[in-house]
């Protein structure tokens, strides 16, 4: 299970079996998004998969069709594309609900009117009862992105502030409560939410070096990703990292870590430190970048993460591990 | 099952359940890969989804990964685009074996590589044991349609020639053969292939309305879906249809229809009449298209096809009804 959970081990099996194979220019980037030039134009397309395998389908704040859609408008936009179109690929088992399927094509429908993105192809396969878990939906997306932008994990620098648009764990920590039934609070909503506008409205703001969303392996994972993509080191500070008081209570019982749940509606944004006040008071007028703060900085040295503590020491935050959280999205 | 199985019914579910919701122009193009601008540049992408099901993984002539590069590699092609980028969504069991993945992600680079195109970007979900059958796989795809080129499923018009590139069924006769160890001599094998330099160098030659690969369904539901689209009668002739001697004895023995078994490295070409010998021989220089034949033209009338037996009758040829072949990609 480990394979898929976004941590190491994940990675491990990615540079393994399809990094080596598949190796080009552009997958090689490592980024959500590729960038792809599509023969002599002035622009560049930025072009993205994701499967989605969520469990329960239906959670507090969205549903697998929702975060299918939001999920792959993210990647595009964290490539700073602007988001124009999807498929969608339907695997589903035999005997499965036309009427849980309408409801999931219902909030797709809702979740592309929402991001400005038209579904433009489609797929559907039915397997036989058993061989698949009720419903997977693959989408991928093609979007553009502007002369002059160019974000990338690996464009991190020394001196460079680091921003958070809101909240973390919260979409992780509504799925899991969904899928056990704990019963928690019934103040679990999970984060789902397309970013293209806000960061959209971002790159207008200022020069942005990093946008990522820390989706599986949540915000450690990610910026861990980013330390080793720029080969540099993150310096973030617990205290200034916003966490829902529902969302650390259902961590604690759980036993999870707040900054390795996933998160579906936020985004990490590097910028440089001269622009960073700019880019924070654009992202505190949208809904989704309210609760925006810059949590640390970027500093020369080796690829790593450093969390100072409530208490003051400092810690390094590593890459997760294993599966902490499966079929999360 | 029969909504997944590419026929009649199977078009209804889409129709009914994604079509009316995700309803826009692209969309409804109805053709295997949508045709979008991006910005107001002079060309237009084609972008496509599949995934792939098929059981068993592996099967003489090829295997999911095989299957999973040239089917959108084709369905890029069939909109007259040059295939430039595949993405590749991964559905892994827990459990399912290193090796194996890696034989598949072999067949997938070697695959890519025989039809130019590059693998940009990924996504890697496991599930737990049972939550999926060993492995499924996403492709998408997106090429770029040269300027002046436009073909549809909805541009055949009265008078033209009908071609198809080669014999049919193979593909079909050979994984239904590997599922159930029928043991059928040893001489079934799926036509899986690449089909984007053949229909570029078929673009060259002369005008064309309409490419279509025939895969699920087989010939007889691809020229239905086709009549449909342009609103014509299409005549074909049953003994101008290639078909390999062991496909044929294989169907008889199972009790299927050749024109209804999956192909996966065969294309229809419907041409002006003028320009179908030199298209024709065009294709008959590659060896995809070695075994090319006219076998039919496009009248006036209601959307239908209808087959010229070898006895000279006459008789409707309908669209695939329900589940014949399930997971036969």
């Amino acid at each position: 299970m480990a394979h898929g959970s976004g941590g190491r081990i994940s990675h491990e099996l990615i540079e393994k079996v399809f990094k080596t194979r598949f190796s080009n220019a552009l997958l090689n980037q490592g980024d959500d998004a590729a960038e792809c030039k599509i023969q002599n134009s002035k622009f560049k397309i930025a072009f993205t998969t994701d499967s989605y395998v969520v469990k329960p389908l239906f959670f507090p704040g969205g549903d697998i069709g929702r975060l299918a859609v939001c999920g792959t408008v993210n990647d595009l936009a964290m490539k700073g594309a602007k988001a124009l179109y999807l498929s969608a690929g339907f695997i589903i088992e035999e005997g499965f609900s036309l009427e849980t399927l309408e409801k999931v094509a219902d909030s797709m429908a809702a979740a592309a009117k929402e991001a400005g993105v038209f579904i433009v192809t489609g797929d559907t396969k039915v397997v036989d009862k058993g061989a698949c878990d009720g419903l997977f939906i693959n989408t991928s997306g093609v979007g553009v992105i502007p002369e002059g932008v160019n974000v990338s994990g690996s464009l991190a620098v020394p001196g460079d502030a680091v921003i958070l648009s809101g909240t973390v764990g919260d979409h992780g920590a509504a799925v899991i409560n969904a899928r056990n039934n704990f019963g928690l609070s019934g103040s679990l909503f999970s984060d789902a939410a397309p970013l293209n506008g806000l960061a959209g409205a971002m790159l207008k703001a200022g020069m942005i070096h990093v946008l990522r969303d820390p989706t599986r392996g949540g915000l450690a994972t990610t910026l861990n990703e980013i330390a080793l993509q720029s080969k540099v080191t993150i310096n973030i500070e617990e205290e200034k990292i916003p966490v829902k008081q529902e969302v650390k209570g259902a961590c604690e019982m759980l036993g999870l870590d707040p900054l390795y749940v996933a998160n579906e509606g936020k985004l990490i944004a590097i910028v440089p430190q001269e622009d960073s006040e700019k880019i924070l008071s654009v992202m505190r007028q949208y809904p989704l970048g309210k609760a925006a703060a810059i949590i640390g900085k970027v500093e020369a040295g080796q690829p790593r993460v450093l969390l100072t503590t409530f208490l003051g020491s400092k810690r390094p935050l590593m890459m997760l591990e294993g599966e902490a959280l499966p079929r999360i999205c």
